[in-house]
């Protein structure tokens, strides 16, 4: 028995850090997808562990499935249609499990992720013997949401083949899943998610669940599909942020200048608010979509001036925007800023050519450009594949 | 007889274009000068003519004073009293005393200055032979008031002699204008501004007459002293601004977004407001000089995000920001924006070998740097110079 699937990661479109003050952000899922397959061992395979594989960092983790059932006395498969958060005591029993796998130093990092894996696999499965493949085509820790996609893909492969969901085994290739089901997949996801994270926001797991653009504003989310098929070139600056204190930052700035912030925060509302009307309103309309793109390119340098009004851009943010201005395109930062990933908005008209060339300057610059198409579909799975 | 005058540039520390849509803006005099030397010719000197020297281009203009009275047949010493618009008759007239000089196609943009000169000249002075000097610590059209203090330099010199002001003439060094002659001297330099650049705002004379600090809005000036001892590093990135087109250019912006530019205008608004009651308030207070500069720099820093939402920077402006930014220095755009200057704070705390790497490090890309004291006196003169 044999599952893949896929789900996508996200960017920030615009609204970060003011969201954090009540302004409305967007967010969309992007078509660059973290794929997971899993694969029950039969008897015949004599095989009785748990395998995880993560294909990027070519690491390979095995737990023999008596230590599993050891560390979760109280799990069965039965409770895989009620999302569990992780306790105290889960917590520790999986902490043991993680540090007995000697992870190198330089790639800790991971730990986390796979200490999800082991809490929604032993929830959602059980004690079955399997392997599980991850692979991603996102970077990891750079704002694209690889942990949320990596949670919802592992979600909606573990509950495909559970009573907990009902889909059709018989399907070939991609199958979404049905409102009910996809729920189900989120808010598990959303467990893995805040095992990586702490307190994550939730939005990440959204958009790669369910795909599409997602608006968000004091915790209320409306989604909403695009009529404009955007293509970013999402540019990763390879530098790592503190994102905990990149927020702290423009929170100080917030206490120290309030009437100055304040009239930013709504700017950056405002810019939200109009993004999202005009990627709803039907094409072709007034606008054409080079109107609308031109005018989406208008808000992304208008929400790029405010988030280096608040504090939050970055040497290699600044070369990516001078480097995408020489072909006058227009960039923005995605998410929290500080270095991470960098937006630009390859419009239609633009001639391959000419991507080609900025993609070849930022990459001479040491970073790494990815070309993606915005608003699309959320997680899917896919029965059968042989392995 | 022979008298000296200096007038001070200006900067715009905040609130550049969103002054044109309602917000306040804050200038400060520098302490770069304008000199105008006049020297009235003696009968022993058998000189007559008029003669201008300008000592940066190394250029120098005469006219038999034959041709100025025929020129201004209406012109008499006893109007200095009250300033005069050039009329377009007289106009006209100058046009053609411009014309006769041949100046040089690559220096055609002093014309203006010369015309102003004529007019200053013939309306409060007469035909006098004399010799006028102009040489000036402002590069040229770089937005930082170098026509405007050579007006009211050269009224102030030529205001100097008449019965229309009132001044100590036994005085040694620079001295200052009361408060009425001020006024007069500035009304004059307006009318030459006038000349030079059609429809001037008045700020720029207003602000090298009277220094200081003066904050504007809708037209209405308020002048303050500052209380912080602030000096800036002015980068000349010499590239040439078309001020119309960028001035047009965010009034589109603000009618294609007018919901998103009210804010950021409220914004800068907001920052300008905060900035004058930090240069006001009484220094030391609960704020040390210190705390004063880092509160500046943070407005320098937003209100540079709100003028790169305006889209009114440059690739030029991006390097010297990047540049001071590696030294930890707050920098802003200041006047129109396309080019031009940026301000750079430099903290008193600041070392000189600092100062100096920043420096080199900006002229070793083509660039200008001035440093300058900020918010000093107006236009002062001086008599009994020897030539």
């Amino acid at each position: 028995m044999e599952v893949k699937s896929r789900a996508p990661g996200k960017i920030i479109l615009t609204g970060e850090h003011a969201v954090v003050h009540g302004s409305t952000a967007v967010a969309s899922s992007i078509d660059l997808y973290t794929y997971v397959s899993l694969h029950f061992s039969t008897p015949s395979d004599n095989e009785d562990s748990l395998k995880q594989k993560l294909q990027e960092t070519a690491l390979e983790f095995s737990w023999p499935i008596t230590r599993i059932r050891a560390a979760f006395p109280e799990s069965t498969a039965q409770l895989s249609s009620t999302p569990n958060s992780c306790s105290v005591e889960n917590a520790k029993a999986i902490a043991a499990l993680v540090e007995e796998l000697n992870i190198p130093e330089a790639k800790l990092g991971l730990a986390s992720g796979v200490s999800a894996f082991l809490w929604l696999y032993s929830s959602i499965q059980g004690f079955k013997p399997a392997t599980v493949v991850v692979t991603s085509e996102l970077p990891l820790g750079s704002g694209l949401g690889s942990s949320a996609s990596f949670c919802v893909a592992l979600a909606a492969a573990l509950l495909a083949y559970t009573d907990s969901v009902s889909l059709d085994l018989k399907h070939q290739g991609w199958l979404s899943f049905g409102e009910k089901d996809l729920e189900l997949v989120n808010k598990w996801a959303f467990e893995g998610e805040k095992i990586i994270h702490g307190k994550p926001s939730g939005i990440d797991n959204t958009v790669s669940a369910y795909g599409n653009i997602i608006s968000f504003k004091s915790g209320n989310l409306t989604h909403m599909k695009s009529s404009v098929p955007l293509k970013m070139l999402i540019t990763n600056t390879k530098v790592g942020r503190n994102t905990k204190a990149l927020v702290a930052g423009v929170g100080e700035r917030m206490l120290r200048h309030p009437d100055i912030m304040a009239f930013v925060f709504s700017a950056v509302d405002s810019i939200s608010n109009e993004l999202t009307s005009i990627l709803k309103s039907p094409t072709p309309d007034e606008l054409s979509v080079t109107e609308k793109e031109e005018k989406i390119e208008e808000l992304m340098e208008v929400n790029q001036g405010m988030l280096q009004s608040m504090g939050v851009s970055h040497a290699t943010i600044e070369t990516v925007l001078r480097t995408t201005l020489k072909y006058k395109l227009a960039s923005k930062l995605t998410g929290a800023g500080g270095g991470g990933c960098v937006l630009t908005l390859l419009p239609t008209l633009l001639s391959g050519t000419v991507v080609d060339k900025v993609v070849a300057e930022l990459e001479s610059c040491g970073f790494q450009c990815f070309i993606a198409g915005i608003g699309g579909g959320g997680v899917e799975i896919s029965f059968g594949v042989s392995s």
